[in-house]
């Protein structure tokens, strides 16, 4: 097979401010968004890269710009399009390869980063539509690639809402970002102490259900048709006390190898599917 | 809470052979086959680290040494104690800090390393010990990661083998073995052309189930309680014509949020659980 790549030039639009030097303030901003938890809690900004990231932004209602394109692999007309059918409007800015290659992660972001606005993401503000909500609970989640693998599993599987007690991270950390493909945006989430986590469902009457290796009954064995939330922890040292302590029921998923954990974005995944079969899907 | 760490000196055993020096020929060999393919392939060696990888390797009946410890974290008695129970022998050696540092991941791997002899995981070898074997098979998976986690996943699920069709990589790859927390050693692993794979699954009358998104029925709804493999292929591709024409049943995990692809090690999980459900985790 041949390996030749193809390569599409599209017309530069001559309109669009550049920026071609990386000592533009823009650019310094970026890069600090991108690599610093502080300065995103404070400018309660963050930086979003790829298409389909901010298409999926976009839809849920995040105010984005200004848009950076390297516009020599991506086409402005082509993001311009995604904003069309939104009350977003954005300034859009052509950036140079040298600024690019700066910005992008490994060059693989489609040509387009842009700065964006955070949401606060308070337990007060997470609703429900339906009667019997599916709501997925991570304990402090360490490693940014599980948390957007969880989110990922949550958008997948339509879950009511995502919510992360004692969270050791921001949500617009950009590996959670890049490992999420965007299912940061889609979903409810909520961030909150396991103190508060709890007291919420409790309130909501949801039923809690902690992934646990002590007094547990095998998953497929709980119904999960009811208000549920599937709660897990870590892979190292599992839930904390106080959730054990308020659990509903404890539930397990038997292991039959030689090992004794499994990573916890595939437990939540195995999960939440069994949730989701009990309800037909529905 | 304090972050103090507690050190344990233990006591070092003159009696052993030592390696101070980066230049040592071992301590080359070992780098060139933690990094070449091609060294691993042709010496038919390997290096694993770590003390759940080496006894679960010593347990899957791996030829395995010299053995390379760093006493200052790992006593050599209690590496000696993981070949108490086997018919193995190994030459252990004590080496330097900067040794360690220079062969040992991240200095993460509980300050040992071992040069192993690989396995020929060709399919003539799989064998069954029951009547319907449940079956993982990954056609070209490329990410060392996802198949580090099909791995552990199909340990988890007690899986009777895992079978890898055409192959990207070798097994022995450190990023597999590492993600796979020493999985790699515990199953019935094989690999082959997709059309060896294919053919090999026909003639032990294994009903052939892919993931695939046309012609597909939810998996839920599949009986997998027969001898079933459960195919899956990478997520930028899916699966090759190939095994969709050979597919008994195309199977289908319902996606119903925003983005249309799990990863490839989630979605399997997810089938290989709802089998062993199926199969009351017999």
């Amino acid at each position: 097979m041949s390996t030749q790549k193809i390569r599409i030039f599209a017309a530069k639009r001559p309109d669009l401010k550049t920026i071609s030097s990386v000592q533009n303030p823009i650019v310094k901003q970026v890069l600090q968004l991108k690599e610093k938890s502080r300065v995103r809690k404070t400018s309660g900004l963050f930086v979003l890269e790829g298409k389909r990231e901010l298409s999926l932004a976009l839809k849920g209602n995040y105010r984005t710009g200004p848009v950076l394109i390297y516009e020599d692999i991506c086409p402005a007309a082509e993001i311009e399009a995604l904003f069309d059918n939104t009350p977003r409007k954005a300034e859009f800015i052509s950036i140079s390869k040298e600024v690019y290659r700066k910005l992008a992660y490994r060059e693989t972001t489609e040509g387009v980063l842009a700065i964006s606005e955070n949401k606060e993401h308070t337990l007060n503000a997470v609703s429900f539509t339906k009667a019997n909500p599916l709501i997925l609970v991570a304990e402090a989640p360490e490693k940014p690639g599980n948390i957007g693998a969880l989110l990922r599993t949550a958008d997948a599987a339509n879950a009511d809402a995502v919510i992360i007690a004692n969270p050791k991270t921001d949500l617009y950390n950009p590996n959670i970002l890049r490992s999420s493909v965007g299912c940061v945006f889609t979903r409810q989430i909520a961030t909150g102490s396991t103190e508060e986590v709890i007291s919420f469902l409790k309130k909501n009457n949801i039923r809690i259900c902690c992934a646990a290796l002590t007094a547990s009954v095998p998953y497929h064995t709980v119904d999960f048709t009811g208000a549920t939330a599937l709660v897990v922890g870590t892979e190292a040292t599992g839930l904390s006390d106080e959730w054990l302590r308020n659990s509903d029921r404890n539930i397990i998923i038997p292991m039959q190898g030689e090992i004794d954990s499994m990573n916890v974005s595939v437990s939540a995944a195995i999960l939440i599917f069994e949730a989701k079969r009990q309800r037909g899907f529905l």
